[in-house]
């Protein structure tokens, strides 16, 4: 396949797909739109988890066995803020703080998101475009049994324990899609867009929320297909099950097709799936990334459903 | 000696002493009233250098090898930064990052430095009461044979080369003594108030450079006792002879005491030093403080000094 490819992502199984996808064409014709529903503020700090994991896994520097954050990463910027009675239920690595440090700075200077994550990826020489979903504040919060909580008080310190009722992704409605997200979407040099196998609820519902984006998916030229999160019935990663289960939703891939329909035109299911019928476009493969080359045939695999599908 | 004791101070010297009169009589008698004139802004972060090396000086967690900053110190923040193409001329610690990190979002929040400091102190189980000179900015700034320079610009950036013609302090006129300052001098229960050995035209003078302190030291009660910062002709460390120099003055505890004409009433000046004819009350000591009894030692030395001179 030739051309260039697009593709929404958010999360760490997101970040997998996408360097995977940059091994199995060149990544510089790559352009990844990235949740940024979960950035907050923590002491003072601007954090951006979903476009960090990528700078990370892009740049070869996450730590694959935690899951999260740097490798080799060290840990006395935290110990010292305990030491001071400073918050610490959010976990901060030294290196780790490079990133937040300077966006913080850049952001404080009147930079944009965008730009802030240019430079990162550009230092790092990252090939692969990476665009935030948008330059504006949009902020996931969750309704649960325990109240109205902010995203990462709710997934990390709460560890997703509260039972969830509701997703509202705050100031999505004035929120503008980031320069070139839409162009991205509507190139016609654009032979695929993929969904990442992030979790649609929590990823990349506050991309399709941005006022814009889902009109562009539904009048690109290109097919959209994405990747299903939901491994026989099991999320492979994180709450997706849990969380599909308390919103009284079956833990399938039939469920998934219809949570994007209209915004897909394919879905990559997992080959132990049980059979069932969709109303879209499908393919099977082994969706599970362990392995680099895993995550280069869950790309190809995607991009070959995307062929068949070219409008 | 009982009674409480207020000193004026900043840099590693001044630290020095303030941890041998914090042994010498009850630390909850001392009032370290600390310059704030180095203050800066780095990659957004408020730092607050003299502070913190006091902070670190009384907790016991300054590295006394390097002579600023945390002992057992790493570095990843530093080498992520320099990764990223960010600013590394100012060397920031992964664990010293904690007290920049928390003061700046403190201060962010409206507290004062007075009220950040006392935060921090507590937290690490200082009892020496810690004050900034000022809550309000006061900016030192060099002018130089290269120009007008920043003060950590010229100290660490250019490690003092360029050739210093005047200092300055942005924002005294404006700023006010911070709570506490005024009365730890006038207090009738101080018995004594020490001027440590730290810079005096960097370190001392910004903070009589803020109006109240100097009158008040003038009418205080209690007697003030100058360290000299200089041993025989030289500076014990730092900048202070080759500023000296170029500021057109002859190194040596004469010209100490004339700088701090009006606001001390004597001055304890190294042994080692040659005879002189001094126009205030004086007593020698070996100054130079490398262990912890030295520092104890050179306390009591002012202190019986100061007791000598009781108004």
């Amino acid at each position: 396949m030739t051309g260039r490819v697009t593709i929404l992502t958010g999360g760490v199984g997101g970040a997998k797909l996408v360097l995977g996808l940059c091994h199995a064409i060149p990544a510089d014709q790559v352009t990844a739109i990235v949740n940024t529903g979960d950035d907050f503020k923590h002491l003072g700090l601007s954090i951006s988890p979903d476009i960090d994991t990528l700078l990370y896994t892009l740049a070869a520097k996450a730590n694959v066995v935690q899951g999260w954050g740097r490798e080799n990463e060290s840990w006395n910027f935290m110990e010292a803020v305990r030491s001071l009675g400073g918050e610490h239920w959010f976990q901060l690595g030294d290196g780790d703080l490079a990133l937040h440090v300077l966006r913080t700075h850049q952001l404080g200077n009147g930079q944009t998101t965008s730009q802030v994550v240019a430079g990162f990826a550009a230092a790092w020489g990252i090939k692969t475009r990476i665009l935030p979903m948008s330059d504006d504040p949009v902020t996931t919060r969750v309704e649960t049994s325990d109240g109205l909580l902010d995203f990462q008080e709710y997934f990390v310190r709460r560890r997703c324990e509260p039972e969830l009722k509701a997703i509202r992704f705050d100031g999505s409605q004035q929120a503008r899609p980031a320069p070139g997200v839409l162009e991205s979407i509507i190139d016609p040099q654009c032979q695929a867009i993929l969904v990442a196998p992030s979790n649609p609820f929590l990823s990349i519902d506050p991309i399709l929320a941005v006022p814009g984006i889902r009109e562009a998916l539904a009048t690109a030229s290109a097919p959209v297909v994405a990747v299903s999160p939901v491994v026989n019935g099991a999320s492979v990663k994180g709450p997706t099950a849990k969380l599909m289960k308390e919103l009284g939703l079956v833990v399938s891939a039939g469920t998934i097709a219809a949570h994007y329909e209209g915004v897909i035109n394919g879905l990559l299911i997992d080959r132990r799936d049980p059979p069932l019928e969709l109303p879209i476009a499908s393919a099977r493969a082994d969706t599970l990334m362990h392995t680099l080359n895993d995550r280069i045939n869950v790309a190809r695999a995607a991009l070959d459903l995307a062929e068949t599908l070219r409008r």
